[in-house]
């Protein structure tokens, strides 16, 4: 990593950019594939499966045949991990349901929020390296809590823990696409696939652009996607070998993950870079790694003020504060997407099994999204019943603001009842 | 308006489709607009005023005397009914705050959600026939609730409502711009004008595509937009000149305007046919709401478990139900932005002052978003803290499935600590 020392305010902004993608030219790229698979359904669908993934397919569902027998394929230590973090999952998700509260604004206007699950959405997880079966709970288990009728999973992987989690959550249609046309069979709906109305999940750049292309067409997404990042803030009271263990942790997503150190201390930064080095040599994603540290940064700064006004500019999606009083500190952090305290906390807690969500707000989205939740799942509709008396106490509201925005219509409707 | 009865199941989606939008066109008249405020800053804006308001800004900022001198231009009636909203429609979002509760996933292992204000905020009001102070209030209250550090609200209108309601929601940083150019300094920032992170607001179709252009770029907005709609679903015990009343105040938005009638009742359509006859021809803005009727269409259905489909399936962003025991029927809708029960709830009565919000999803949207709510204002930022306890408990879940997803890092993060 390299290391900055006491930066001035005016570098802080340089500092913490984050490097820009340039999508455009993915777009020019996915939107014929979106359009075919639009247009043409599931033959574009087998067409795609043999250009971009060299694969024949037989039947574009997964059978359920496949899905019965994953369990069978799979290690009894490793199920019982799944189902321990199924349930941490499902404990901490299922307490942000809320019940609703009738308000009486006034004598007989009574109003209220009735929440439904989304009808239909779905759930792309990617192929690749790393089996994501952790992100199937994370997106399955708030859709299950939130009474999805339909969750639709599309993934190229047929990793046995992918649909071993997909069945725990109660999905049972699985199909076995990938890539930007996968995200279009969901938006557009196929002969095979159901269209969803909201798609979740994470992906490679092309599934990235995908969803924002049906976004804009009105298919709600969970959010906008970046690569992972992880910043933590470090204090004399931190273990370093705890703290490179977490940076690393991150690294070894992508060449492209950021990872961010700040510390109030010199010897920290030090030590974390011995350790990082230390630890590197034995890693298996070490390529990986050590890539992304290169673009990694260690900042020293002057004092906590000044370590969390830039950990609060940064908006980390992952912020680790490995300081003394860490929760008291946390209570002035205003944009980060997840925030994990102490020394015994680290990330890859909150990555698979302590109960928070995973999937979480990249490249400073933090400052405007959270990260995924029940919410993310719901609809909040808003139901109010006037009484007859109702109305008359705030009918000369409503006529009054009305005729001043020369709605006349909007006043009349209530003069009618009135 | 057109009297379908008894259409076929099969005919229900070409029914209930909705006008496209082809906003290719529009996005590349808009794109340069963004481009050049976001290289030129104010001197764009200065240009684009003079161009498409012809409007020679002297200052971009509006002076504060002007803000303060509004109360005195407005008639004592509507600073009173402004009031009344004021408080109503704060008492309703008030209530939507959520305290944290922290939940124990596992024995040392404790998870809670933080609930912070987003920290820069824009609220957009267009120009226009309408000044539309309601809309100030519905997006400037619950900010000031979430407390957001900054609410910067763009206008080109003047009218002094807007400014006495954005003084009461707490906004002292207005800008005299309007249109595409409006959204681009609120998403890059001028000199002037401060960058938001999240930018609301209804507007034309210039604004709508400008908002969907900076979202691709990572700036937060409300939600998509359309055309406004009702849907009034009446059987024998609505009073059709009440229903004719609630039709023809959304029918007076735009020429665009979506409405529709389902009922159970022949009866019913055809009063209600009259009762429109007879409003329209004493409405002022009758041209609008003519020709928004004439695409407009009554469908008659054989009972109301067809009624609750098609209206499910139609997902309207007003949903008004004129019927008998509305509020049990009100359970079985799952699509819809707002409900209104009864006989003396009108579209009206939310749109101004009973304390829901009226900035809603349209075409269709609410399928998958809800409405502007206090939660449009707040991030969700999850924390956790683990004790050196808890990580025993949780570490080999953690340790399992990070290796089965080959993430040996993530494992290694957890097992440094054990």
């Amino acid at each position: 990593m390299k290391i900055i020392k006491y930066p001035k305010q005016s570098d802080y902004q340089a500092l913490l950019t984050r490097p820009t993608q340039d999508i455009a030219v993915i777009e020019q790229r996915v939107a014929p594939i979106l359009y075919r698979v639009k247009t043409e359904g599931d033959i574009a669908l087998r067409d795609f499966a043999l250009i971009f993934d060299k694969v024949h397919l037989e039947s574009i569902e997964m059978p359920s045949t496949e899905i019965e027998k994953a369990a069978s394929l799979l290690s009894d230590d490793l199920k019982q991990a799944i189902h321990q973090a199924y349930k941490n999952i499902h404990k901490f998700h299922e307490a942000q349901k809320s019940t609703p509260e009738k308000i009486e604004t006034m004598a007989g206007v009574t109003c209220w929020r009735k929440t439904v699950g989304i009808d239909k959405v779905g759930v792309y997880i990617p192929g690749g390296t790393a089996p994501l079966f952790s992100t199937v709970l994370m997106l399955g288990i708030p859709a299950q809590i939130a009474g999805c009728r339909e969750i639709v999973l599309c993934t190229p992987s047929n990793h046995p823990a992918i649909l071993y989690a997909a069945s725990l959550c109660g999905i049972t249609k699985v199909y076995r696409i990938g890539g930007a046309q996968a995200i279009a069979a969901m938006a557009y709906g196929t002969e095979t696939v159901p269209q969803v109305y909201k798609i979740f999940g994470p992906g490679n750049q092309y599934v990235t652009a995908a969803k924002m292309l049906v976004n804009k067409e009105g298919i709600a997404i969970d959010m906008p996607a970046g690569p992972s990042e992880v910043a933590v803030y470090a204090d004399d009271s931190a273990n370093p070998a705890f703290v490179a263990a977490d940076l690393l942790s991150q690294a070894e997503h992508g060449v492209d993950s950021q990872v961010l150190l700040v510390s109030t201390s010199e010897k920290i930064i030090e030590a974390v870079n011995e350790e990082l080095t230390k630890q590197l040599a034995v890693l298996p994603r070490a390529d990986f790694a050590s890539k992304a540290l290169e673009n990694s940064q260690a900042i020293l700064v002057e004092n906590q003020e000044i370590a969390l006004a830039l950990l609060n500019d940064y908006a980390a999606e992952h912020l680790i504060l490995s300081i003394e009083n860490a929760e008291e500190v946390s209570e002035k952090i205003y944009q980060a997407g997840s925030i994990f305290l102490g020394n015994y906390t680290p990330e890859s807690a909150g990555d698979y099994a302590s109960g928070t969500n995973h999937t979480l707000p990249t490249n400073g989205y933090a400052r405007a999204y959270s990260g995924v939740s029940l919410d993310s799942f719901v609809k909040k509709i808003t139901v109010q019943h006037i009484t007859k008396e109702g109305i008359q106490n705030l009918g000369k509201t409503i006529i009054e603001m009305a005729e001043a925005e020369s709605l006349d219509a909007h006043a009349n409707a209530v003069k009618i009842r009135m």
